[in-house]
């Protein structure tokens, strides 16, 4: 019987000759972090040092190199787990951090989405249809400004208003001032419509100061938040998730992408396994980078069957239009929630009306051949 | 009069005919996140919309973009700081982000290093010289070996001693136990050398963790710890350091490279901001890519003079040598903290005489011309 181990998968740009000498590097940087001659505790070297499970030249100088890490070294710390799996690593130019493989226990241990696809319809009454989200901005509106947009956004039945992710603590709009009013907006709105829309305010600060913010939220009778795990800590939304059971997180990329680390992994796998109930990311073709095939992925690993953990909702966003809602569908099939914010509130006067179009083509959306 | 504005500085790759028009997207995504002509305010597209304050033509097809954004949208949080000047940004392939330049009262409000570089040099006695650390490793040895290291470095008469930053709360050494363990050692082999080395174990987890983490740190009188505030996030080492006046924080990059940011800004600048008092990070010619210009404007970034922010300490680090430390010595000047690890320890028997003879070569060393 082996040591239980976490395979991260690296793809790393090398020369043939010394690729191999490249990723026992790696395994001790993630490991051990000396050299293994100076260890004298066979148990270490067993037990506890990275081991390569495999070299495969992927082409063009690029190799994937898979490196084993003990279990033991990492618990179910979620910082721990990025600090073993790419701490050091991170810092060295030649190397991306593709894939993460772990063992059943340590998915069990990290326990994942509480909520996750099945519980966030739940909350809208969605079934079997994909979800719809939007954002309320620009900052710098005050709390009654931005409760008359949310207001104005539940009306056209949307399932999901969350703060625009720039949205904190500001003076402008102190989050014990801005989430009553909004979440109040959207309770009348809501009344009127019959559709049970959700709002979710934006945490932000340190651990002590989002659980005010949870407070407030609860008092309120939100159901869900926005929170950012690369700029909060990943631990941060690990403990968050667990002490709040009343509460679903979506994940927001921000910070996250700027990592030579595989967004398909971060955002879609780890975000997941720490416990977020859906993940933003990038669409394609909006104005940021990721190709198709990433979002695929990314979604992929969002939602990949695994009994020990709950999907969590992959939401496309930034700068998406209406226009594009059927072929986004078609794309991602129904298992997901699109998220449409600018182009939804320029339309000024008319947004109750768009969002209304919106939410409406997207259940009554047919789906493709996907 | 204008707005107090953070000033953003990117490096991009763009076309030349089309870098203005990059520039306005990217003062947009970092402020209101929607079309201007959308936002129907005056206040807000004056007073928090993000402004292009100059583009410079740096050749080979890379640009310096210069973006203003204003104080109003961040306030003191560290993690809203990031958030605003490279969020989304770092979703988007083309940008890196280069520097950022801060109005006095954003500097006064986050406070840096309440010990910094004076302050750690009185922890050790230091006068006028540069100081020594190391790493207790590997991950994997029992509280009482770990302990008998650290015994044995300080019989060296090193500085510091941390734990290597993989070293966490596992079972084999748990922080309870290996705490007390080290510290012990460290005071007892201190009374022999009669200097006074300072031990420093390393946090994880989430806030909360940390805290009790501190309390035992606190409780065995050490007067310094290890934080890497990517995973743990920024926010949560900038309420460590407020509401622990008694405790120096060094930083750890693990993780931090990753990023598409400048090591000069992220470790040097902003871990400093944040309240960093010493900041590790890979020095050049090691087993990591960092070049000596990149290294050196990380130091200058973290010892800059500065009336509102005390100096943070730059620990280079990463697979250095005793054979190196006159080069580097004459490369940082005295204001500095040589970190050797691995190469010490592969000692193994002769460890305490390496370190003396590492701690010696440091403190008798003649300024160079540097």
């Amino acid at each position: 019987m082996g040591i239980a181990r976490v395979e991260a998968v690296f793809h790393v740009r090398s020369e043939s000759q010394s690729v191999e000498a490249r990723a026992r590097a790696i395994a001790i940087e993630q490991s051990v972090e000396m050299p293994l001659e100076a260890i004298d505790d066979p148990a270490i070297l067993r037990e506890i040092a990275g081991t390569v499970e495999g070299i495969r030249d992927l082409g063009g100088g690029l190799f994937e190199v898979r490196i084993g890490l003990a279990v033991a070294t990492i618990g179910a710390d979620a910082g721990q787990l990025l600090n073993m799996v790419f701490g050091n690593t991170s810092l060295q130019e030649d190397v991306l951090l593709h894939d993460v493989i772990l063992p059943p226990e340590l998915e069990v241990a990290f326990a994942g989405p509480r909520y996750g696809l099945a519980g966030l319809r739940r909350f809208v009454g969605a079934r079997g249809r994909a979800m719809t989200c939007s954002a309320l901005k620009p900052q710098g509106l005050a709390p009654e400004r931005l409760a008359e947009l949310a207001g104005r956004f539940a009306r056209g039945r949307i399932d999901f208003i969350k703060d625009d992710h720039g949205i904190a603590d500001q003076p402008y709009a102190p989050f014990a001032v801005r989430v009553p009013a909004i979440a109040a907006a959207v309770r009348r709105a809501s009344e009127v419509s019959g559709h049970p829309t959700r709002y979710l305010p934006s945490l932000s600060g340190d651990l002590d100061r989002m659980r005010r913010q949870l407070r407030i939220a609860r008092e309120e009778g939100l159901v869900a938040v926005l929170i950012a795990p690369v700029i909060a800590g990943v631990a941060t939304l690990q403990v968050l998730a667990h002490e709040w059971p009343g509460i679903a997180f979506f994940a927001h990329p921000t910070f996250g992408g700027a990592a030579r680390i595989s967004p398909a992994l971060l955002i879609g796998k780890l975000f997941r396994l720490f416990g977020a109930d859906a993940v933003i990311f990038p669409n394609f073709g909006g104005r940021f980078g990721y190709s198709p095939e990433m979002c695929r992925a990314l979604a992929g690993n969002a939602t990949a069957l695994n009994p020990r953990l709950a999907a969590s909702v992959p939401v496309p966003a930034g700068g998406m239009t209406r226009e594009r809602v059927p072929e986004i569908l078609d794309f991602y099939g129904p298992d997901t929630m699109l998220l449409l914010g600018g182009s939804l509130l320029a339309t000024g006067a008319g947004l109750t009306e768009a969002t209304l179009a919106f939410t409406e083509a997207v259940a009554r959306h047919e789906q493709g051949p996907g």
